[in-house]
């Protein structure tokens, strides 16, 4: 059975790169942006649409997404999605050992792989500091896109998994990437697996 | 300002074990039992009551805490036992560099230490193996008295804290010692000191 290590992260955490990181420590792939490729290529959704709705609610709350978009089947694109995306991650799993960062793949996965699950947070502000050094400056404050990307992540995972979004329960080891520095999550990552 | 490090644990994950083998391993004091002695000595309470009552709530629920065993002005025994432990702590962690478990250490010195604020869990299955092997049989199951423990342990949590128990962004760092295995935890707590 291939050796997966998931990577579960809040946004602006730093976990992509974490990832990349581990992956190259380790001389694995990391899957994340080639991840939304072959989901496109699958389900024949926009790029952008993956990237957005393969691990975000739609603004406007979970009722909104819940009944909103849905068919009288109560099927939405967004289940088509999910359908694909969890289609694609068994396949990458069942091929190789790898990284796969976000995208629920903890969950995906859970009996299906030997999972490593890794959660990657930080605080606020600390956050809110990378993203606009990474991302740069948008007309809302960093800390209100945090925040929203935050709720729509979470409601996402919860609505999908049934399990709660960032319970330690969840996963075999979470840092704090702001505390103990991106370099050093890599090296405990690498010595786990 | 000296270096906490404050372990709180989810019961029968070995995080006792774990504080003593980082202590021992970085040569400061783990203050566990020696703390409970010290709360006694402090409030003239009984140790028995200092040790359960320091970090569960009762059985009979929220509510049962919240207005059983108050006095006039709401107080209680066990607000007494919350204020001796709370300046125990303080004192210990002006005093010197050490590891301390439970009793909401993370909390009661988040502003008043140089903190590492470590989660130790795991999941029932190995916690319940391991409770029978540490403390011995019982009329009860161990999965009964585990979830009971993790229920007293998170409302009494929840209760003088307002934080929410076992949530990633309350901690620096969580391992599941079921999967990571104890000395691997000790080595990666060691790391980050």
């Amino acid at each position: 059975m291939n050796r997966i290590i998931t990577i579960s992260r809040e946004f602006g955490s730093a976990g992509r790169t974490i990832g990349r990181g581990v992956a190259e420590k380790l001389g694995i792939r990391c899957y994340d942006q080639e991840l939304i490729e072959e989901i496109c290529r699958k389900s024949g959704l926009a790029e952008e649409y993956v990237k957005e709705r393969g691990e975000y609610m739609v603004s406007g709350g979970f009722l909104g997404n819940l009944f909103g978009g849905r068919d009288y089947s109560g099927h939405s694109v967004q289940d088509e999605l999910w359908s694909a995306q969890a289609q694609v991650i068994e396949e990458l799993a069942a091929k190789e050992s790898c990284v796969i960062v976000g995208r629920c793949a903890d969950y995906i996965l859970k009996d299906k792989a030997d999972l490593l699950k890794v959660f990657i947070h930080a605080d606020i502000e600390k956050r809110a500091k990378r993203i606009v050094e990474v991302y740069g400056e948008s007309d809302e404050s960093p800390e209100k896109r945090l925040m929203d990307k935050d709720k729509r992540r979470k409601a996402f995972y919860q609505f999908y998994t049934d399990l709660e979004w960032g319970n330690v329960n969840n996963y075999h080891l979470a840092l704090d990437s702001g505390e103990i520095g991106i370099e050093k999550c890599i090296d405990i990552i690498c010595s786990l697996y």
